[in-house]
């Protein structure tokens, strides 16, 4: 049931006075639920909490904390249709994407739990004692990660469940050991107290300390600002725009104590487009790449935004074709009015831009924030000049670059922004001859795809969701998969530490039977 | 030769009319060579160059980078006494220290290029694509680290060697495939521009391209700033004080594209005396620990600068035989004046914050930039009300704080800054007793240490060497030993593509040898 509070810890609060609406982008009517904005009190109190919390939690055993996501998997899906129902009614997402991204929520939860009972992922590294090397003794030295603190997590407003209240980031904080407070998406803010309403249940089902976890409601960007600020706050995860990331990106800086930052923030995805893919293929790219550019109203961080190609009839043939098979797409309806209204505005700004012509522009009438999609085209030249063309335009819109020769791409691409991914399709031979190209596509993204489109992101360990600045705050880390925990934990070394106050990890007798670096090599093993 | 020039890349360079001068301490009279600082041409054109030979630097084999890193251990060692002996009149140190630092700079820069010829440093991932798994089939994910680009090195007043120059942060960023550029330590601007030109030969020699590295000199903050600032630049490393790596820090952040910084800045290392440690080995403990304060004249990042015990007869037999021992070390020249001014300055201001009172103070009259090393204590109350207190004293100081109970304690340890080191002395089986004590003091560092000094860092893989704000400006990174190279590298995926495009890390065929994580095992063997 949805009450509109917030989850401080094990309880529901509504001290505060401001209360907000949910919006049902297909009804484009607000929702029936009314929620309370967090309080300056209500705040401070869920970071007080999590503090103490994490006095415990931090030392809780792999196996213990896995229990907990277990057993949020468990309880999210307890939550059965009112859920699905709930994040459909708030997002204007289809059932099967609602139960698609469900799985993945629940896959990302028991993959983290899989990965505490396995272990191995503390980076255990044993450098045992030489007491008569000269000139001075060698330290028994034992190094693992540990937890760096209480986590504020700011959900996507395009993943409602994988990247949001019990998605990636908090599943990954819980795992490391750091207890979180979400600052709960104002888009979807009956979803996420669904969901947060399951993860306290667990917290208190597995014996968790209250605080574990909070659930902050927040239209406006206070409740962040003074999440962020927080002495208590040791880090941050963040989806979301440029702007808001890069924003509390400097607040963090700010801070007397500084604290890291993760914000996966805009990519528009360039993909490169080689002569050879056009010369059998562009009918089946075009078709592609409409669905990839469409695909969630194009509302992914991975969406194709940009394609570089060569001046060419071919080239001319491949964007009539892929234009003609965007139209042939339905209109999808977006996430919420304003998305949809900002949509509107950035694909205006961008037509107007001087040099830019229409390929391609869906005209029939929609309902009420559906998206028209829109394909641009502008010559190479004219998208160097003009910095405005690079920005990011969320919704089912591409920008396809006519580039002159091979050393105008390359200059393109060197200075364009960091990316999550960048593609580049064309057979294996000739991207011998591009391989500057290629290489400087590869500067600046943390995924390079080939004979592919962008959209659909694999979580395994292999994975990189991350790249150089504005894609992410720090491309040295990733937010998907199992790597992802690196970016709430810090290593430390024990010194001539007694065996038996040893974390489990480090004793001689590896209790866990995890993987370990033993003076400079891997085991399984016990030390004899 | 010495000629007080700039390196920039290949060049030698003096455009700036500002010159400066280094000190010899022991003579307290300046140097015979003249320094140019580097002007905002050299700067811009170290920082340009340093962009044009990461293009092709970024991709050299290991192997290749190893043979730059050992030919540079080389033509340091072949600059022979000339070395040695502006590395003694620019800082103070004696021969021994001098020879010391030498070999573990040569140390690093050998143990770098053994990791690169090894090859697993470079964590690479394999998820081998399912191409008929349903609904969607899974593609070919292959990860590893690659280099960030070009980084700045700001080296440390107090390693002269091992942390400057051809320094840890210099033989990292060189190993993970970044060019450098040094910002000279103006104390010992001659020592820096010999490993300089060591380097610049060894990068000649193995035909590295122009402008892999850089020497910039300069006695104020204008160079760094602007180099920090640079868009080339993409991460820096340093070491040094907290308002000077806070600063840089925040700059960093400010940039249109934030870059990485890390800076190993204060600490104060406590030093936790529990009851049983001075039973039977308060005598010991106190020699120990007047030699871990004096040590280079207290001039070392782990000195154990805070001592906490609780208020009794054998803390109080403890702290005087401390303060015997410590009146028994014959004082220590300092490394420049600046740092004895600042030293007598702290050393004062401590001294007449209210509550403290002197336990050792040598008076005997000393040369000029000898510091007199001083003992003082004061109750836990005091020290908890007074910041000013908590401030790092750089020299041969420390202040004892006599608590009344563990609670007490346990609240200063909660509240302390972050710091490199903790240690406890005491019998494991008193431990346990403070665990809470012991728990809250790990929270706050990123090494602890039993019944053992915190001056002596260890190179190897299990040390940390970094820890909570303001020891570092990011704990989840080290200076020391070979994880410190995770601070310029960021992962980056392949995905679907072609073998013969891989790089090798990444190839079936596996032809480094490397190990490898393979669809979740780790194997050093070829993909069949």
């Amino acid at each position: 049931m949805i009450t509109g509070k917030n989850h401080i810890g094990y309880q529901l609060s509504a001290t505060g006075t401001n209360t907000f609406k949910t919006i049902n982008p297909k009804q484009n009517a607000t929702t029936e639920w009314e929620f309370h904005e967090a309080s300056i009190d209500e705040v401070d109190e869920a970071a007080q909490l999590a503090s103490k919390a994490f006095e415990t939690y931090r030392n809780f055993s792999g196996e213990r904390k896995a229990v907990f996501l277990n057993t949020i998997a468990q309880e999210i899906e307890a939550l059965g249709d009112e859920l699905l129902e709930t994040y459909m009614a708030e997002s204007g997402l289809p059932k099967g994407r609602a139960q698609g991204e469900r799985g993945r929520t629940l896959f990302q939860l028991r993959s983290m739990a899989e990965l505490l009972i396995e272990g191995s992922w503390v980076e255990a590294i044993i450098d045992t004692a030489i007491r008569d090397r000269k000139p001075v003794p060698k330290p028994d030295l034992r190094k693992m990660l540990i937890p760096i603190g209480p986590i504020a997590v700011f959900g996507s407003s395009n993943f409602p469940l994988a990247y949001s209240t019990a998605g990636g980031d908090t599943a990954t904080a819980l795992a490391a050991g750091c207890p979180v407070i979400v600052k709960s998406h104002p888009m979807h803010a009956g979803t996420g107290e669904l969901v947060a309403s399951a993860i306290v249940k667990a917290a208190m089902r597995t014996e968790m300390p209250d605080g574990i976890f909070s659930n902050l409601n927040s239209s406006g960007i206070e409740v962040g600002q003074q999440l962020v600020s927080h002495p208590s706050i040791k880090g941050v995860g963040f989806t979301g725009s440029i702007a808001g990331g890069t924003a509390l990106a400097k607040l963090a800086c700010e801070r007397e104590e500084p604290i890291p930052v993760f914000a996966e923030m805009g990519s528009i995805n360039p993909v490169v487009v080689l002569p050879s893919a056009l010369k059998k293929n562009a009918g089946r790219w075009a078709q592609a790449y409409a669905s990839s550019i469409t695909l969630g109203s194009g509302q992914f961080c991975t969406n194709p935004g940009l394609i570089l190609g060569f001046k060419s009839a071919s080239m001319q043939n491949f964007i009539s074709q892929l234009g003609d098979q965007l139209l042939k797409t339905g209109p999808g309806l977006m996430l919420h009015p304003k998305i949809h209204g900002n949509y509107e505005e950035t694909k205006h700004n961008l037509s107007t831009e001087e040099g830019t012509s229409v390929i391609a522009a869906y005209k029939e009438e929609v309902g009420a924030n559906y998206a028209q999609q829109l394909l641009l085209t502008v010559d190479g030249k004219t998208f160097m000049r003009n910095p405005a063309l690079h920005k990011e335009v969320f919704g089912p819109f591409s920008l396809v670059v006519q580039c002159e020769n091979q050393a105008e791409m390359r200059r393109i691409l060197k200075r364009l922004e960091g990316q999550l991914t960048g593609t580049v399709l064309g057979e294996p031979k000739e991207m011998k001859e591009f391989e500057d190209i290629i290489e400087a596509l590869r500067g600046r993204v943390g995924r390079i795809i080939h004979n592919g489109v962008p959209t659909g992101v694999e979580v395994c360990p292999a994975m990189q969701h991350g790249g150089p600045f504005p894609a992410s705050t720090d491309s040295r880390f990733g937010a998907v998969g199992a790597s992802a925990i690196r970016r709430w934990v810090r290593p430390v070394s024990y010194q001539d530490w007694p065996q038996e106050l040893l974390p489990d990890a480090l004793k001689d007798k590896n209790p866990l039977g995890i993987l370990r670096m033993v003076n400079g090599s891997y085991s399984n093993s016990p030390i004899y």
